[in-house]
């Protein structure tokens, strides 16, 4: 009796190990990799070594990406389209800046979400680093419309800052532009938000549920891996419209970088981040799933095979680091005032 | 010895006491009054009692108080204009809302800290209670520009919207834009700010520096508080240039109510909350001291006078609520889209 207790008790576990096994083991063939569970391994992924981080340069950088003196206006932050209340987007289709600017290449905002798990960053891939990325968007005149020569004008003339920056970079260090937007991007290094998918591709076998796995099997077998791979599941440069004309929404649209490829995007927290797309044309997660198929891909994918692969991206919305919304220095009878033009 | 001693700690107790009491007593004999140290006293001061503050409907409010999807592009929130990270303010002066839109009467924004203790609320004291108040800046063409139809259909095609509003107000509630506002006034009634004045003024006589002192003694004596009194140090209407005239910066210019009167704004956190008056149009926290001193009372302050009032007045920034930064539930398919024109 006991010994067949423990054969069955065998079987199962094996049975169970086995399928998980099967599933992520299939994951990991197809290049998938979960966010680190262990701290330390994590740190090590996410860390510049040439920029270590720190909880002074964290701070510091957490002020700075929701000042919105970083503008010429001054009332954009970083914040603006990348909202971390909003899954690090703006929910809009095509980013608005200074001025009620559109931008001119209908570019919709990328989460920062998990951004320091992209291999390259921006659309067109031309920046590989967060810390300098995050000069991109100040100086866009479409965005915060800010001069490096302003921003550093703005920051210097508060002593708040300026002691911020002491107590992060060393006493002897020099505000520059640079200086600013790598504590920016050290901020944005923190930001990972560790999902059930990763949870479930760590061991933890119920993590996902049934439905979920169903679709990440479907997910797997359709090939949605051949962009969004990594632990990014995205954020790699990849020919677009390879199989099929993408309808682009005017002349001014975005075509990719001068070969034509465009960075993939995470799919983490792709259910919290409508609309889709470079463009944002789509708003529907179902119908993105089915139109990058057919662009991408080549393969029609069915009403119910898209459900079970969204069943499978719900398992992709991760838990947010926690925030203490800031409170910024004053400015100073010093510091350049916004303006509006 | 022993005699001596009592008898000197009695002088000095009594001589102390006497100092702190005369400055106490002067402010309160002009109106003034500190922000409650006893929290229950506190909250009978913050509450309303036909709408009871309740954890869950502050954190509601939070949720929409942060939420640019109250206004029609989806990308300006309460705290874009009321940035809690910057004096409850948009450093600006006048602010900008929909479409870039100028507010039309050069109205600067006020701060949100402790506009529970004003007496009225917008410049025009046309409203009384946040609740209220928080429903017109929505609803302006020149600010959010959303209707209330728009805003109560974003928030009911949000399952967790939904169900915050029946923890907070009963399952059988019905989300009207009325409830929506008056959320976010539940939420506004708990940022307050105490400061060092009202630790000064509730008893803790070494809250005030010696020049804070000096310059609370002349702050009194000049008679600003013939407006600013009262917890908030202002927020009633008064009537404007009673002494001489203004330099409006031109006709559009805001003039008061159909009686000439203008909600006299808060001291509290004035030193971070620059550019000043209804406008803007000024700067220097010295130059907008002597600018009211002039029209509002008839008298010519010095650039030393002024000097000491504004160091009394930096006893006035207070400590802010710890807010942790939302969690935004996501847009559904059932949610209106954004509208940028």
């Amino acid at each position: 009796m006991n010994g067949l207790k423990i054969f069955l008790l065998f079987c199962v576990s094996v049975g169970a190990l086995t399928a998980a096994e099967t599933l992520t083991q299939k994951a990991l063939n197809q290049r998938l990799e979960p966010i680190p569970a262990d701290i330390q391994v994590l740190l090590s992924y996410i860390s510049d070594k040439n920029d270590p981080i720190s909880d002074e340069k964290i701070e510091l950088g957490k002020k700075l990406y929701f000042d919105p003196r970083l503008s010429k206006s001054g009332i954009i932050s970083c914040n603006t389209c990348h909202n971390l209340a909003l899954g690090g987007v703006d929910g809009v289709e095509t980013s608005i800046g200074h001025g009620w600017t559109m931008n001119p290449n209908h570019l919709n905002a990328p989460s920062v979400y998990n951004s320091v798990f992209n291999k390259v960053q921006l659309w067109d891939g031309r920046s590989s680093h967060l810390e300098v990325q995050a000069q991109s968007p100040i100086q866009s005149d479409a965005e915060m419309a800010a001069s490096s020569e302003l921003v550093v004008a703005r920051i210097v003339s508060i002593p708040e800052y300026v002691a911020d920056f002491k107590k992060a970079y060393g006493k002897d260090t020099k505000i520059t532009f640079e200086k600013i937007a790598s504590a920016i991007g050290v901020f944005e290094r923190t930001l990972v938000t560790p999902s059930p998918y990763d949870d479930f591709l760590n061991g933890d076998e119920k993590a996902l549920n049934k439905k979920q796995k169903e679709g990440f099997e479907v997910f797997l077998e359709k090939g949605c891996t051949k962009c969004h791979y990594g632990i990014a599941l995205g954020g790699t440069m990849q020919q677009f419209q390879v199989a099929a004309k993408y309808k682009f929404i005017e002349l001014g649209d975005f075509r990719g970088d001068k070969y034509g490829m465009v960075k993939t995007p995470t799919l983490r927290n792709i259910a919290e981040t409508a609309p889709y797309f470079h463009n944002g044309q789509i708003w529907s997660l179902q119908d993105a799933v089915k139109e990058m198929a057919s662009i991408q891909l080549g393969i029609k994918i069915s009403d119910k095979e898209a459900k079970q692969i969204m069943d499978f991206m719900h398992s992709l919305t991760g838990r947010k680091p926690v925030l203490t919304y800031p409170i910024l220095p004053p400015s100073t009878a010093k510091t350049p005032k916004p303006d509006m033009n």
